[in-house]
């Protein structure tokens, strides 16, 4: 795997993160990232995927998997065509679009069979407590009402992520712990390391700002 | 738009049509045809979409959209990203996809707004009536009973492509009409162009066909 | 069926008209009805249809169907349920329980098999015109930005009533046409017969009114 | 609570087992419950749920609560509504109706401080030791491909009960375990029991049955 700690950005579905802007975006972070050694991913739009994947050669994630079945399933992204695409791995149960237990359970089992990473989005102490016990790669914590906010989960519940990370250490220490919501800067990303995190999931803080660039740098400098 | 009449392939989420080998299919499609003169369509995987409109010439689809709406929605496709990636339009509603009647009216607005193609996927005759209202640029009817079977619609259902073909005509002179489901043959080609169709909707016949290219060639030949 | 003009209750999850309170509603509807002449029908919560049934006389309704099949389905809603419960119909693809086109379609064609009657939401000319070619009993155009709210749909947009009015005479003439969003008074259900609606269809108006049976009242003086 | 062992029976969405046929086995039920002095539970069809309340002094459950929410929500099923129905808990996540994961989380809390009583049903080991951390009442182990079949989980697949057994004791005590699919006799209830469980949870072994009294008088025998 990538060396940790780790700087995930999701580009969701902003028109500022599509089409030739995703690709420019995915561009700059692999340049922050070679410039300053802090690994950065991105999870691209997913039709944008494939295309991502040929052009940077920084760690590329899908933002989701609907199935590991293959066949007659029009419209749908499964793990073989995410794998094929030749991304790392995928988040998974991002708040904004959940998915089953059963399916959690059923698509990490084969990313990991498959060796890849899946970054497990959860909403609070208690369900990422019960589904580290999953064996994800990484859960990350991201308190709902924060993302996309102004104020960073490391300021706002410092004690949510302390609780996640002494929990998955104790019940599942194969399991990373990364932190999102409101994260913006390099302070954030300090905060989240000093509580135990192996790195920070964030998506409007860098693809909304007016200099994507200059805000990867100052995040990045929060790895010392 | 394009030529009609038109041979489109859906690759759904066949491992046959994935990754390099779905790139490898899209070529071939643009090599058939353009010595045979007829319009070959191609929805790939939605992972590699972006990509494959960069590897061939030929018209590509979306598989499927989820929103018009672009922003804080990870892991949904949208229309948007669809535009942006550079698909000419997109499938909707297919037998392994159905949308809610109030978003298939959405997104086709939305779509003729853009000046995308969009194939409306029905099920039978009272469906594509009512949806044909909606002003898709085609309306595909396919009987789920005979997706993935042996036998074409052509052959077992020719009254209800007929009536459809009417019907349209009547209530919505400007929505184009294909159908699917058994599509196999040159024969099934000619067949539903003989009944009024501007071309066909086909996945399985292709994709797990021990010969792509002869079977596209076969197709093709359908089209005098 | 029932004597029109129709006005009907939706109890929607509103805890005023849950258990208790929501028997108490409906048996006020009926008292209304017996009192004025106007037919008033019930939508109470799915968990009491059936009890609500036994209590009162007047026409009830389930908010919903999920499935025409029976069988292993556990914790779905079939027709065969709806029907057995006792209920006279249901409300069908209602702005919160949107659902698939082809599923609109099966369940008619069984609700119409059945002797059932469907009351079919829909949100604006071109969904309500394209629908009612499926022939449900009733087609309830409502708006979704004014549902809730404080201004009647026939003081806001009366020419969306009087365009599906139109519409249905001339392709479904067998289809009647309800109306609702913000109906609240005696005026908005006089306007609401003057534009050629059967009835209307309504939810806070009542529920949440300080006083049920004096709005009930007021709205069923609306016919004259 | 009521007393354990219990053996529960879900209804499904069973014609065998709606309207007035759902009531007279909900009767039937309560009279075994009586003469054997086993507790026996009842999840009747959702629509018919406050009704089977009214008439039987077993403990009923809804099939499935959509969720915690009440107010604008058209056709779902609210804790709130199933709460004043008068049942006593609910299955959540059956095999038929999975629900996200920080649904079950949010779902269950709410039940919790309500004190309902939370049957959540799991499919293999790891997805009952995760989800047993969301404090459930119950959880009841049902391998899928075992439901509705003619082998009991209890002789297929003894191991799998062990386990979980095992595992919510040591991490969870105060979660009680229940265990189905292919349950259809005495000898299987005596098994579960044997193997640690709290009860049983069974659907078409008793719905299905020729004479669900005496299915049901021969399932209590198996509690000693």
């Amino acid at each position: 795997m990538f060396p940790l700690p780790v700087i995930v950005v999701n580009f969701k579905s902003y028109r500022e993160a599509s089409g030739e802007r995703g690709l420019e975006l995915a561009r700059i972070a692999q340049e922050v990232s070679e410039e300053s050694g802090v690994t950065i991913a991105v999870a691209p739009q997913m039709v944008d995927l494939a295309l991502v994947v040929r052009e940077v050669k920084i760690p590329v994630f899908a933002q989701h998997i609907d199935t590991v079945k293959t066949g007659s399933y029009t419209g749908s992204t499964t793990l073989n065509a995410v794998k094929e695409a030749g991304a790392v791995g995928s988040l998974l149960n991002h708040a904004e679009k959940r998915i089953k237990a059963s399916e959690i359970d059923e698509i990490i089992t084969e990313m990991n069979r498959e060796e890849m990473v899946s970054i497990l989005c959860t909403n609070n102490y208690a369900v990422s407590k019960a589904l580290s016990l999953l064996s994800p790669t990484f859960i990350a914590i991201e308190p709902p009402e924060l993302i996309g906010g102004d104020v960073s989960v490391t300021t706002a519940k410092p004690e949510i992520i302390t609780r996640v990370v002494k929990s998955v250490e104790k019940l599942a220490p194969e399991v990373g712990v990364l932190t999102g919501a409101g994260v913006k800067t390099s302070k954030d990303v300090r905060r989240a390391l000093e509580l135990g995190c192996d790195g920070v999931l964030l998506a409007s803080g860098v693809v909304k700002s007016d200099n994507p660039r200059k805000t990867l740098e100052d995040l990045a400098s929060g790895v010392d």
